[in-house]
């Protein structure tokens, strides 16, 4: 199951650090226009920062707007990461029908080789089960961290998101220790209404700020045994030492509960 | 404005015909997967319907499936498309923030040269805004035709796809005549209650079955004065004639009105 490797991988680091691979062109050396470029970057980061990080997430988007290129990097760089024995989370936000949801399953698992995917739940269950049947994890996008998507996550009472949580937990019963949720670090008082959603699903976190200001508000809401993963992508990427960033971001994270 | 081109190709194709380009790998010839069979088939497909369809909708997973090779071949479809005269809409239903919606918007406009694409409205107007931005056009998914979207599209009141429906309005209201809805042929009476929502976006219909039985109550429910485009995938993929089977569905939607 997917969350006990997550698990074994959090002892192994001690810690709880996702670095998210988010090759913005700006901070790639050489403008990150080139595929290749891009490809080694990531390399160096992953090599610098697999001691620390429980768990890699590459951002489809970028190496889709570096063409079919890019998309031969993504592959190599999921390569890469499990070559450092850790878990890969493709950031890839789809949600569609099902045949199609098949598609970009066989797209994730079958060319990618990826762990886990995100999904966004607009379209229901439809959405998510061909990644679940395909053997993929599942992150549920619940509640995201940006602030406009209060107009859609917040609709109805209760908030659209507490209902997407309920679904990822009927599907978690299903696909045990195969589903999770993603719940945004920037809004621990909606957090806390998802912490008592049936069982303890594990949570990706982005949001995550530069000074991990919101660190102690939300791990008091998120509750205490839960399997909680912290994704930095800037601040680690765009940093002078990668290696150096993600061990300070892992130490201020705290250690994850042993089981 | 994409919308004028829209219609203009409605008005050469004395129709509203979209043809999906969804290429499963059993109804290929030769078994779709090989990218290059794939692009050959969509090929022919492309120059028998082009005097019928005023728009094609490839999906990008059926592309993404096939590897880097695939996406190669998406862009290759796309100016296949725009070589016959017509109008491209990415069938990606990407749907992230700002930063990465951006991305997605330099993969679509930048690499593939698409001229719209659908969108997943879950994080509001964050992850439309940016493919706005990058001159794209927008179809953003009000009504999915799924049956299982209903436990998420139906949740408060009103209705979340009204909502949707209202922040898509607001959004033509900067970016006119870029931006229409997905809504499902599937449910006309959900249809009509986003007949009246705002001014008279143009709709993006999927769900069409292969009799076209919905399609009466559908146009009742849209109301006579918007730009509809019906989409009809494997009907016409899967045809033994792919281009009678287009004007076979041409001729069952009617004929669009004349501005």
């Amino acid at each position: 199951m997917f969350v006990d490797q997550l698990e074994r991988a959090q002892r192994e680091t001690g810690g709880r650090l996702c670095v998210g691979l988010d090759p913005h062109p700006e901070i790639v050396p050489g403008g990150g226009k080139a595929a290749h470029a891009v490809g080694r970057f990531l390399d160096a980061v992953i090599s610098q920062t697999k001691d620390d990080a429980c768990v890699y997430k590459p951002n489809s988007a970028f190496f889709e707007a570096l063409g079919s290129e890019g998309v031969a990097v993504l592959r190599q760089t999921v390569d890469r990461i499990h070559d450092a024995g850790r878990l890969v989370i493709l950031d890839a936000k789809r949600g569609d029908i099902a045949s199609t949801a098949a598609a970009y399953a066989r797209a994730a698992r079958g060319v990618l080789a990826t762990d886990a995917i995100t999904v966004i739940p607009y379209m229901g269950e439809d959405a998510i089960l061909p990644f679940l049947d395909s053997g993929l994890a599942v992150f549920v996008v619940a509640l995201p961290s940006n602030p406009a998507a209060a107009a859609i996550v917040d609709h109805g009472s209760p908030p659209l998101y507490v209902r997407v949580a309920e679904l990822a937990t009927r599907l978690a019963e299903r696909f045990p220790g195969q589903v999770g949720l993603v719940v945004g670090a920037t809004h621990p008082a909606k957090a806390r209404l998802l912490r008592d959603v049936g069982p303890r699903l594990p949570w990706l976190v982005p949001g995550i700020g530069a000074q991990g200001g919101e660190l102690v508000a939300f791990l008091g809401a998120a509750g205490g045994d839960r399997t909680l993963v912290f994704n930095v992508s800037r601040g680690i990427l765009a940093a002078e030492h990668p290696g150096d960033a993600a061990r300070t971001f892992k130490e201020a994270m705290g250690r994850p509960h042993d089981r």
